[in-house]
C-alpha cells in the first residue's frame, strides 16, 4: 500500500510552502502526546519564516521541541492549551508570554468538539500514510481527531521513518454531541469499536508533507533504591487488597503515569507474580514492551506508545506481535470517565506533594509556578476503582524539600479523591478516613523521618487552636513551611 | 394493592422490638436523601433504649432530626457516612465525637457495592410497600439500595402516609462489579432502565414496623432580589450560549442544587421563555413542581423529591399527573459521571467561597469547620457541559464575609472544574482562560465592590512578588482574609 492516496498526491509540497497556509491568529490542533507522533516539518519551517504569530495551538499532551520549543522561540505562540513539558514553554507559561490553560485531558477533546473556544482554523497531522478515508496517525492518538473533525483545513506531514505495521493499532470513535451523544460501548480494554484511521474528507487536505524526522527519543529516570521500594510498597497494598476480597485476583485495568516510579511498580508487578493483567492508560511506558513479552501484562489500551531509543527498534521490529495488544485510543476515550469508572480502573499517579489531610498537588511549585500541568491525573483519579498517589517522601534524596506538607500550596485532587498516599516510608490507606485520621497516617506512615517531629507538631497545634473544627488548621502556619523554602532554601525548621 | 406482601406478615413487629436486632459496633445503611423518605420509628426507638452503642451510619444524603439528631444526641454513632445538614450532628462532627469522612455522593454506593469498608449488617429502609421482590420506596432513592444489596438483614418501616401512587416512580438498576460492570443504557433523562422496587430476597427481611410519621418538612430560604439578579444573570448567560451555538436551543438537562439561588434560577427560566427543559439531578426542589405543570419542564430525573407542606399536599394530590414525568433514581445512577457526561448536563451548585483563580470551596468554612459536605458538587461538576458555580457576593447582606476570596480555605471543586462564576454583581466565564485572566474577570465581574479594592491589592503585589510564575499568590497572605475574620469579626480591611 502507498502511504499516500493516488487522488491526493496532488497536495504534496514542501514544509515551506504548507507552512505558508498557516496565518496569524490561527488556531492549529495538532498530532502528539508526550512527545511521539508530533509534526516537525511544518513547524520548524514556520519558526524559520515567523510569518505567522499570535498562534493558539491545541495538543492531546506535550509535543517536542520541534514545535513546543521552536516556535515559543520564536514568538509565534500566544495562547498554548494541553498539557507541556518542554523547558522554553514552561517558561514562557511562567513568564505570561504563553497564555496558559490547564484543563483535563479527557476534556480538551469534548470542548473542541463542543466549540466553547476559538474556532479551530487547522489540524496538523503527523501520519504514517493518508488515504481518501483518512489519516493513519503514528505512535501516539492525542487530540488530533477533535481537530481534524472540527478544523476547515488540514495538514499532513507523512512521515516515511514509521513503519506501515502502525496501521491499525488505532481505534477512533466519535462519540458525537449531547443530547446526541453516544454509549461508548468499551466493556473491556481490548474492546475495538471505531475505525483505525481519522475520517477527514479528501477535501479538506490542504497540503502534505513528505518528511523522515524521528520523534526526540523518551528519557526515563532509571528506577533507583527509593523508587523501587516505592513500587513494592505499592504492590504489598495491592495484594493485601485482593487477598482481604476488595480486589479481584486480577485487578482492574492499571493506568500509570510515566516515571521511575511508574516504571518501578510495573517490574514489581512482575516480581510479585502478577499475570494476565492489563492497562487502560494514557502513556503506555518503557517498562511495559517487557512485561508484554512476558505475559504480565494481556493487553494494553493507551493514547501513546512512549518510545525510548533502544524500545523503539524493539518495537518496530516485532511490530506484528504487538498489534495484538496494544490498541491507540484519542485522549476523549482513553481518558474518559465512562470507560475509566466502568473498567474499574486502578489509577497510579505522581504528586509534586501531597498534605496532611490527603489533598493534592500535581501541577504548581510552591503553589506559584507551573511544571507540565495536570495532564489526566484529575481523569483518571476521580473516577478510578483505587486512586493511589505515590511520590519519594523528599524530593531527591536531599530533604530540603518534603512532599507531605500541612497545606499544599494548589490543590489538583481533593481530599475527596485521594485513596491511598504511598512513600518509600510506607503507606495511608486513607478510605473511609477523617482528616485527623488521616493525618496520623500520613505522617506516621509516609513523611520522612526527618519532617515528622514538624508535621507532628503543626497537627497537634492546629487541634489545639481549632477545638470542635473538622479539619484541624492554624491559617497563618499552614504554608509556612513552603515560604520558608522561599526565603531559607529548606523547609526543614 | 396490600402495603405488605401476604407472606411476609409474619415479621411485623414494634419498632422497639424491630431496634433489638441491631447490636453495638453494627453498620447500618438508611434509605432517606435530603431529608425525605428515612426510617423514622427504629432509629427513635433506638434512641429511647440505647443499647446499641458504636453504630457506624451510612446515608446516600441528610436525614431528618429523628435519625441524624437523635441516635448523635443519644450518643450511638461512631462514624457517619454521607452528606448531612443536621444540626447536632455538624456540631458532633467537628468537635469529634462522631467521625465523618466525606465521600462523593456517586461514590458511597459504589464503594459499599466494592466492600471497601465496613461491612454492612443492616439496611433499614423507609417504603410504602414491601413485595416479596422486594422495596417500593418513598420519595427517595439515595444510596439504601447498595445497603439492602450487601447487608445481612433488613429493617422495612412501612409508612401507611405514604400515597400507593408513589409506586412506580422509581427506576433501579445494578450496574455490578468490574470486570462486568455493565454499560448504564441511559441516554435521555426519562429513559427506565431498571425495576420499580429494590429487588430483596424475603429471606433477607428481619423486621417491618408500620409506621405513620411524617418526614420533617423543607423549608426554603424565599427568593430575595439579590437571589434574583443572581438567577438573571445565569439565564442571561445560557441564552448567550445558545445565540453564540455552543449550547443547542434546548440546552442540556439542568443539575441544580437546592437553596434560594436554584429555585431562583428556575423561576428565570420560566420568565426567559424556556419550554421543554428536563433535569438530571439528585434534588428536585420545591420550585420545579410548578414548571412541570407550565410545561417548563417536561421530565426531571431526580433522586429525591424535597417537599415543603405546601407542594407535599400538591404532589400527592396529583400524583399520576407528576408520575409520568418524574423518576426517582438511585445515587449511584443519579450521579454517575457515565451519565451525566453523556447527557450533557448543565450543573448549577453553590460554593461557600470561590477564590480569584477560580478555585471553589463547598464545604468547610474558614477551611476548618465542615458545614453540610461536599453531596454531588463534585460528581456533577467534574463530568457536567457547563459547571456553573453561583453565589451572593456577600453573606447575607453583610459586608464582613466575602464570598470571593485571594486563596479558598479548602479546594473541593479544582479551578480545572469550575468553568462559570455567578454573583449578583456579574458572570466570569473562565473557560479557555489563565490564572491571571481569571483573577481579572472574578474580581471586576464578580466580587461585591466592597471588597473589589483589596482583592485588585493582593492581586497586584502577588503578580509584583511571583514574576515568572504562571498563578501568582504570596503564601504569607493569601489566606490572612479568613485570619482577619477569625480576629475581628470581618474579611474587609
Amino acid at each position: 500500500m502507498d502511504r499516500i492516496a493516488e487522488s491526493l498526491r496532488d497536495r504534496v509540497m514542501s514544509a515551506e510552502e504548507a507552512a505558508k497556509i498557516i496565518r496569524s491568529g490561527m488556531t492549529i490542533g495538532v498530532s502528539g502526546f508526550t512527545n511521539i507522533g508530533y509534526p516537525k516539518a511544518v513547524p520548524q519551517a514556520l519558526a524559520e519564516s515567523k510569518h505567522a504569530k499570535d498562534l493558539t495551538i491545541m495538543v492531546g499532551a506535550a509535543t517536542g521541541d520541534e514545535l513546543d520549543g521552536a516556535l515559543v522561540r520564536a514568538g509565534l505562540v500566544k495562547y498554548r492549551y494541553g498539557h507541556q513539558s518542554n523547558d522554553s514553554l514552561r517558561q514562557a507559561i511562567n513568564d505570561g508570554s504563553v497564555l496558559f490553560s490547564d484543563i483535563h485531558i479527557s476534556q480538551l477533546p469534548l470542548n473542541i468538539n463542543q466549540k466553547t473556544g476559538p474556532k479551530m482554523d487547522i489540524a496538523l497531522a503527523e501520519c504514517v500514510a493518508v488515504t481518501e478515508e483518512g489519516l493513519y496517525l503514528g505512535a501516539s492518538a492525542g487530540s488530533v481527531d477533535a481537530a481534524v473533525m472540527t478544523a476547515d483545513r488540514v495538514i499532513v506531514e507523512v512521515n516515511e521513518s514509521l513503519p506501515m505495521g502502525l496501521m491499525g493499532m488505532h481505534d477512533f470513535f466519535e462519540i458525537g454531541l449531547p443530547p446526541r451523544a453516544k454509549i461508548i460501548p468499551i466493556e473491556k480494554p481490548d474492546d475495538r469499536i471505531g475505525t483505525p484511521f481519522i475520517p477527514c474528507p479528501p477535501e479538506k487536505i490542504a497540503a502534505i508533507v513528505v518528511t523522515d524526522l524521528s520523534d526526540q527519543p523518551q528519557k526515563f529516570r532509571p528506577v533507583d533504591p527509593v523508587t523501587a521500594k516505592i513500587g513494592q510498597n505499592i504492590v504489598d497494598f495491592l495484594k493485601a487488597e485482593i487477598a482481604a476480597g476488595r480486589l479481584p485476583e486480577n485487578p482492574g485495568p492499571i493506568q500509570s503515569g510515566v516515571g521511575a516510579v511508574g516504571n518501578a511498580v510495573l517490574s514489581c508487578l512482575e516480581a510479585g507474580g502478577f499475570r494476565g493483567l492489563s492497562m487502560y492508560t494514557e502513556v503506555m511506558q518503557d517498562s511495559a514492551f517487557e512485561l508484554l513479552s512476558k505475559g504480565v501484562f494481556d493487553f494494553i489500551s493507551t493514547s501513546s506508545i512512549a518510545l525510548t531509543d533502544e524500545n523503539k527498534q524493539r518495537f518496530y521490529e516485532n511490530i506484528d506481535f504487538y498489534r495484538d495488544k496494544i490498541i491507540v485510543r484519542p485522549n476523549e476515550i482513553s481518558n474518559h470517565p465512562e470507560i475509566i469508572r466502568r473498567l474499574g480502573v486502578i489509577a497510579l499517579n505522581t504528586p509534586i506533594e501531597v498534605d496532611i489531610y490527603g489533598n493534592v498537588n500535581s501541577t504548581h511549585l510552591s503553589g506559584t509556578r507551573m511544571m507540565n500541568g495536570l495532564g489526566g491525573s484529575g481523569d483518571f483519579t476521580r473516577n478510578a476503582r483505587i486512586s493511589i498517589f505515590a511520590t519519594e517522601s523528599i524530593v531527591l534524596g536531599d530533604n530540603s524539600i518534603s512532599c507531605v506538607v500541612p497545606m499544599v500550596s494548589h490543590v489538583d485532587q481533593t481530599e475527596h479523591d485521594v485513596c491511598v498516599i504511598v512513600t518509600e516510608q510506607g503507606v495511608a490507606d486513607l478510605r473511609w478516613k477523617t482528616p485527623r485520621e488521616r493525618a496520623e497516617l500520613i505522617i506516621e506512615n509516609c513523611a520522612h523521618p526527618d519532617y515528622r517531629p514538624q508535621l507532628r507538631e503543626y497537627f497537634r497545634h492546629a487541634c489545639e487552636i481549632s477545638p470542635g473544627k473538622h479539619t484541624p488548621h492554624d491559617l497563618i502556619y499552614a504554608l509556612s513551611c513552603h515560604q520558608r523554602l522561599a526565603d531559607t532554601g529548606t523547609m526543614l525548621r
